[in-house]
């Protein structure tokens, strides 16, 4: 499926407002790329549906979940997990990617999870910092993610931690072992 | 053993500071299971002996929880773990307690964990809201104790997760996990 096409299926499932976020993930996670032993095509179909479920019903991401006997902590550590897991199962079914690579970077780029794959890290992380994105520490990140896409990927799951702590809301666990994860095994 | 040759056997471990923080821990354990159903003369024994094995070379601590085979997360998520487990061991073996709930009180002190006893959350919280101690949210913590244990621990277990990862420091997955667990199943 070349660019155009891919565009072309998504936008419809997304508000204006997220078509244009979706855009600033490809971007980013284009640039992300270039450092990186990936295929350039497979990371802009990545990052064009990695939403593709965001606006479908609670109930039908439900249902996915459980009906694939996916980690059960993705409904009950609340609802923004959802799409992730659910997008790949869609994109899969109804727009008929089959690239596991691909698939695998849609389905955990909202927890991130421990040993990414770099396919699953540019997404990860583009998502996290494309241009639209506005929230404290997310400039800091960015200008991490240029020296260092590890210590970036750490710094977006520390502040995601941060933050739900803050909100008194739980934490996926895989997020918190990922951020263990690195912080054992990097530097910075 | 009385109150009296339990502090006689536990100071001679102990700095003068840590004798003080025991004793605000014993006082304050007492006063927090004025509400609770469970014997008084345990909780003030686990309280005096809770730090029981502070001063212990590091290289003993971690022989210990290697040798009795506990998890190794004790040894890999930070040094300030280690005397919490290697208390309970060196409180049994050396002193003679075998009482279970005192010892589990104060093996699982500084991590807390998922589903605590009446006994190990009253140490655990005593341990982090006693007079002596003095940092952010500790005030906040103490006049929730009086009023919803749970959600004082809760808090606890927040406070001490962010502390952690501002310091760009591991944290203890059961941790997180009685964090979750709390913030899953109690209100406030």
């Amino acid at each position: 499926m070349d660019r155009k096409e891919a565009l072309e299926r998504v936008k419809p499932h997304l508000t204006e407002h997220r078509y244009v976020h979706t855009l600033g993930v490809r971007d980013t996670a284009l640039k992300l790329a270039e450092k990186e032993d990936v295929e350039k095509d497979k990371v802009e179909t990545a990052a064009i549906f990695h939403d593709y479920a965001k606006f479908r019903s609670k109930e039908e991401m439900r249902r996915i979940i459980e009906a694939e006997n996916w980690n059960e902590q993705f409904i009950t550590y609340g609802d923004e997990l959802l799409h992730a897991p659910a997008g790949a199962y869609l994109v899969e079914k109804e727009v008929g990617i089959k690239d596991e690579e691909i698939l695998s970077a849609i389905f955990w780029h909202t927890t991130g999870k421990v040993d990414m794959s770099p396919m699953e890290k540019i997404i990860f992380l583009a998502d996290y910092i494309e241009p639209n994105r506005k929230f404290p520490g997310v400039e800091e990140t960015r200008e991490e993610a240029e020296k260092d896409m590890d210590c970036a990927i750490k710094m977006a799951l520390r502040n995601t931690i941060t933050f739900l702590l803050k909100k008194n809301q739980p934490v996926f666990p895989e997020t918190l072992f990922a951020y263990n994860h690195l912080t054992l095994n990097t530097n910075g």
